[in-house]
């Protein structure tokens, strides 16, 4: 059976499933939503107004049997944080049960009448709308719980919290993880509040008896499932007792702090003195002497990685899930925060409440910045998320993100690029990720082009950090490989072992094809990959996105990052150089 | 004496006199602000960051006697508000004090050290820089009577208020009028905020035994100011006792209710059943019954058209100047708010707290249409403006403005563009005005192309507000000799007679030949118009404006407007059309 569209009207409360046309049946994953998104959403309308959409897509190989670590699921629509298109992705446990339900995707649009609120349960027999009432304002904690013990079979639940229901632009989508706990986000772009105005508090999936995915050709399937495996059992950061599997994507905290590129107290350094503290290493030592949580805590059924963590609390009881890198340096290093039960509790509020650490953890260092509170105020900064629960009107301006806060609080230190926060890395230090930054469509984000595979972790050869030459290549390449990459389902860290092993490459295309039913040779990844920026860049430019947009903001070109003391020196002929290929 | 350029560096509190560089010599008002700020700020610059500038001038015939209705000072920069280029000017004693010191222009650049606040005293000697301490966080009203003590000579002072100070985007500058009260203010787009960025809480310019204006050619100045005076003179709407000066530019407030086209409840409906009840003729009773205030008030020595008001309180005491009409529209109609004393008690808190009116009303029109105020409830809109005082979280969400406030609560009925609110005039209803808020540089804004005079007032005939045709062409020509005399110093409600009497315009034109040296003939102020509209252009698409946001909001092309129930829908090329020359 091929797979289908499903398509939610919220205006009417009503579904159709629809065969995939033709156009789309190419796509999967971040390649399907980006095309929905661009063919069916006006780029100019307001994205929580009544026509922006949230498009919902696995990736081709998602819900086969034993992909390894195939368990992302793609989210897209109008970015309420960047105005541009958005492609979210998650692990958790929405991506293998959509696919087993036939579905090529789920598009949810209009708007309830009356301002009323939903639960969708979706399974094999079509989709239940339910009054969501009795759950507005509550936590994804307490969401996945409820539903878990409402249905039988495990079900996914992909929700929001108290944020995405107020429509604020830095609200998340949850999935739940194998523990049915929030602890997996499409987090970044405010994706949530588009889910808000669609008046969906959450969306069930019971993928029981559902019809499954067809492999067009087993073989080549299966051929390429080993070599991929193969590579990613192989490969010194993704092995079993790997640098991820042991320490979790936080491997990253002392290596990037040495390379002198940690983002500090709001982008004002590039080196925290509180490094080790909130490291993986630590939080490896804390499950270790506490006796809880975890490492090596896989986020999906299937994954062989394993890269996530259960963190523990003081008593030894698992507490959250995950501290990721990421997350850790947001509300560590940039808050100037050296506190690991801190930062665990902050990740916590965000799953609950349903922000974004990444931009949650840049908007209260930008608030410490407007002098507001200090930083390494640990204790103020946990406080900040009381507020947001409680949506008073402070919180309604950090539920925002950044650009609200700074502009609350006449802040001009403010590290976004469309809008959207920078995660982790310093440009000023690491100038590959930050032409990835300022030219991705999706605002910054590393994740969109992660150069620090050459430049930091010497993935694919190694890269100086600090030079800006050819930087706009190999950001281009990384951007194109990561949009094929999440398109397939695939979760991005198998780019290590593929980039390192020619084979794994190989193996993950002959996967894909083998899905499709093409020859390995007429899936051309960076071809593929490219086609998907260009629908996103051509997004962009309808809603009025141009050059100006491609820039990092100003400050980085006057103010000296420590210890290298180096500002933003790329020519904007080469950020510019990105994207030729399509203006 | 030839015109000089006074450039103040606050990071190191010193001042230079400059000659007019040539390039610069045929400029005055916007021509000149618009001209410098295109030249020396960088267009992607952080609005409040140390590279935006404020630029204040006067115009051509600014300080010249006895030129009528002669009052204006155009201050620029980049706005916080839109992000683009912006000339916001004002009436009240500024402009002639400036141009009296012989200067062309004030440059202020630069940040002091270590977040300190100064006061500017510019005389014939030069500037005074002293400190603010003691006046940090006091309003426009206290400021302007404590440096009416301190100084002789009553001063012209140009301040911000607490909202200013901390570099919220809906700051206006104020400018005391001939009472030495804030009634006055380059309100729109946030340069209060870029003023509060440099560290400047006022500039006090006494003019005492300075130079004052060089004429080139004294003769065709008197005929030309004689035609010009007469035009003004003779006109039904400018004449003493005229419509302006019996009313007040609140006379329109029937008038445009009449017509369908006054937004009502955050642009819901375009006629308010209130509207008689806060219009120009209610203020003219409430004057005569209360035996206070007054109507036919000029806002600067030397107005001969006298459109300005001080409204009385009950108890007849002078309670504020100016209760214009779009200030009672934002506050009255558009708020559901029937009540002058209460409208008036508003327009009194954002004279002193430094807040444009028209944003104010709009923000205060979107926070009720997000359900947190009911439409109409005064006392609850006025206790807002206590928020905005003690600076709390609510406060800094409203003092941002309408895209601030919408944001912060989830509102999507957003009447911006460029981020800027839209006044009184409903483009659904009257097209026309629609253009000129989708396509000026300025953001939303009736005065920089006041189609209103032939689709309403019938002035330079009369044309149908209900249809699209020509309204493009239209809006262009309203655009040009906008520019060109926001470039004059002269009041733009001149524009009245000069359209209706060609020997008005012809007066306009000689004026100021005769200032600068020129023969009439020479000066096109058409094309000189859109010269300047062009430098503004060109600035702002280096900031990274493109046709997507020459746009109004999307609700207004689904959302049918009351009584006409009309929606937008003048073409995107006819919109394009307007800047084609340019682009």
């Amino acid at each position: 059976m091929s797979k289908q569209i499903l398509r939610i009207n919220m205006a009417d409360l009503s579904y159709k499933y629809e065969k995939v046309p033709k156009k789309w049946s190419k796509w999967a994953g971040r390649g399907l939503t980006s095309t929905i998104v661009a063919e069916e959403v006006e780029p100019t309308c307001h994205p929580l107004g009544p026509n922006n959409k949230l498009v919902i897509a696995p990736g081709w190989v998602s819900g086969t049997p034993a992909a390894p670590s195939s368990g992302r699921t793609s989210f897209g629509g109008k970015s309420p944080l960047t105005g541009g298109i958005k492609e979210s992705n998650s692990g958790g446990l929405s991506s293998q049960k959509i696919a087993k339900l036939g579905l090529a995707a789920i598009i949810i649009e209009g708007t309830p009448k009356d301002e009323k609120w939903y639960t969708l349960f979706l399974n094999k027999d079509g989709v239940k709308f339910e009054s969501a009432d009795d759950i507005l304002g509550k936590g994804m904690y307490q969401v996945d719980e409820i539903f878990w013990k409402k249905y039988p079979n495990e079900p996914a639940i992909i929700g929001i919290g108290p944020v995405g229901e107020k429509k604020l632009s830095n609200a998340g989508i949850s999935i739940n993880d194998p523990e049915n706990k929030p602890g997996r986000y499409a987090a970044r772009g405010g994706l949530g509040a588009v889910m808000g105005a669609r008046g969906v508090k959450a969306l069930i999936v019971d993928d029981t008896d559902g019809p499954g995915v067809d492999i067009a050709d087993m073989d080549l399937f299966k051929a390429g499932r080993k070599k991929l495996t193969d590579a990613i059992m192989s490969h010194d950061l993704t092995k079993p007792g790997g640098g991820l599997n042991l320490y979790g994507t936080n491997v990253l905290m002392n290596i990037v702090n040495e390379a002198g590129g940690l983002p500090t107290r709001n982008f004002s350094a590039g080196q925290f003195e509180g490094a080790a503290k909130i490291s993986g290493e630590m939080i490896a030592e804390m499950v270790e002497k506490r006796g809880g949580g975890m490492t090596g805590h896989g986020c999906h059924p299937g994954c062989v990685i394993k890269c996530s963590n259960i963190y523990p609390d003081e008593e030894g009881n698992d507490f959250v899930s995950c501290v990721e890198y990421e997350s850790a340096w947001a509300f560590g290093a940039n808050c100037g925060i050296d506190d690991l039960d801190y930062v665990a509790k902050m990740i916590r509020e965000c799953n609950d409440l349903g922000l974004d650490t990444i931009e949650a953890g840049n908007t209260v260092a930008v608030y410490m910045d407007g002098g507001a509170l200090e930083f390494g105020d640990k204790e103020g900064a946990l406080s900040l998320f009381d507020e947001i629960r409680k949506m008073s009107p402070l919180g309604r301006i950090l539920g925002q993100g950044v650009e609200a806060t700074a502009k609350a609080f006449g802040v001009h230190r403010v590290p976004t690029v469309k809008g959207q926060s920078m995660p982790a890395y310093e440009p000023r230090a690491i100038k590959g990720i930050g032409v990835t930054y300022a030219t991705t469509p999706m605002g910054a984000d590393h994740t969109a082009g992660y150069t620090i595979a050459p430049e930091i972790a010497g993935v694919s050869g190694k890269v100086d950090p600090l030079t800006d030459e050819g930087k706009a290549d190999l950001s281009l390449t990384f951007q194109a490989a990561t949009a094929f990459i999440d398109s397939t389902g695939y979760c991005l860290f198998i780019a290590f072992p593929i980039l390192d092993i020619e084979t794994g490459f190989a193996g993950m295309v002959e996967s894909v094809a083998g899905v499709m039913g093409l020859k390995a040779d007429d899936v051309d990844a960076i071809a593929m990959g490219k086609e998907v920026l260009k629908i996103e860049r051509e997004f962009n430019t309808r809603a009025g996105f141009t050059s100006a947009d491609d820039r990092l903001p100003e400050f980085m070109r006057y103010e000296k990052l420590p210890p290298h003391d180096v500002v933003w020196t790329m020519p904007d002929e080469d950020l510019d150089k990105v994207y030729s290929w399509i203006d």
